[in-house]
């Protein structure tokens, strides 16, 4: 239970570091707009919870390992699968690489790319000169 | 239903706006016979219906947490399914990011990296002279 | 039939395209070795066919939607298997995104990031004068 | 066995090739962490065996067809699962893709990026001279 309020912290406190740059606000927006159609869709479709479509239209655009349990079985909500995930996978993957970001307090993307002695050590000391 | 609509009209919108360009249609086309190949080798050697065959052969190429509730048995298919995710999902993963760009209406990759601070007041060294 | 010749030859004009490079040479070699520690252990300790340790063994490194219907049991193997896509995720996404250029027929990655107008139009500016 | 025994001296040998660098220390601590709770949830919620727990918080956050056989199924748990994956895929994902480099045994990303004749060839023409 405690581990639920960490985790939920971690990603309110990501997400408060970021959610001041506009072009993470369009993607976290967006996503919420395509993750909603998701919802109503297979709610209204495939007969699911509220819940249970919720759930399916979130975890299906991440690419990870977790089995929903859930098997759209229509050739509508599978058409409607398809289309889905085109639209959604980018935009999911921009998000969760820019909180993966944000959850390790790197600003920057580059900031994981810039060599170690290289910030040890930076440009070039002689300003002072 | 209306979902539906709304997302396909999402991702038409999305292609429509990148479609002029000449790489997205290389790898739309590549990526439209790639599917295609999978689609008639599932039909005919799994056995299955057109449509489960086009369905596995479009979901299976995308990094995602869909379940498809379809799984190659024979030897043959799996071969084939190695070598066909092997092809497909380098293609496959290069569309779904450019369309994740398009979705979000943004024109190039780099304005997502670039920061906002950068963009409110660019390229203006001579503020100072 | 003809897909799959059709989609192995795909694959090997991309590979002998992208072949002399020293670089996918290695990244090539390196998946192999690991794909190989896998088939075996797989082979051995979870007692499944060779083909199917192979299957598992490549397949479960993608990110894709394919699903083996294959399931490490034991805790050995569980352990062997978090291990083991520690090791080879990394790689295998290097070589799927290498080969997805090769099918492209792109040289380079940087290809896909220039502007089609650039491309069209590019620094000749001076060829009317 | 065996492979057991190599998969992991593989992982060590690049976890130690880069455990120095103080980036990669944060990467593997912020995911330790984050894995953690996820195992001390599905442990606590679920009633899974800590194993299949940490097993499961392992393997989610990963893109790759592995199929772990277990399923949240609560709603508490579905609701954590998502918070979970928002929060660890970016982290994990940055991790496969370090630890991808230094299986290869490659310092850095760009020498990927490379091209081979540069390589061979490289900015010391005048050698003869
Ligand atoms: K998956
Ligand atoms: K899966």
């Amino acid at each position: 239970m405690i581990s639920l309020v960490l985790t939920l912290r971690r990603l309110l406190s990501a997400i408060a570091r970021i959610g001041k740059e506009p072009l993470f606000r369009t993607l976290l927006l967006t996503l919420a707009f395509i993750v909603l159609s998701g919802t109503l869709f297979y709610y209204q479709i495939e007969g699911w919870s509220l819940f249970d479509a919720f759930y399916f239209a979130f975890v299906s655009l991440i690419p990870a390992g977790v089995d929903t349990g859930l098997v759209p079985r229509g050739n509508l909500s599978r058409s409607f699968t398809m289309i889905y995930l085109a639209v959604g996978v980018g935009v999911m993957v921009m998000v969760l690489i820019r909180l993966g970001y944000a959850v390790l307090k790197l600003e920057r993307p580059e900031q994981l790319d810039v060599k170690p002695q290289a910030k040890a050590a930076p440009k070039q000391k002689t300003k002072g000169k």
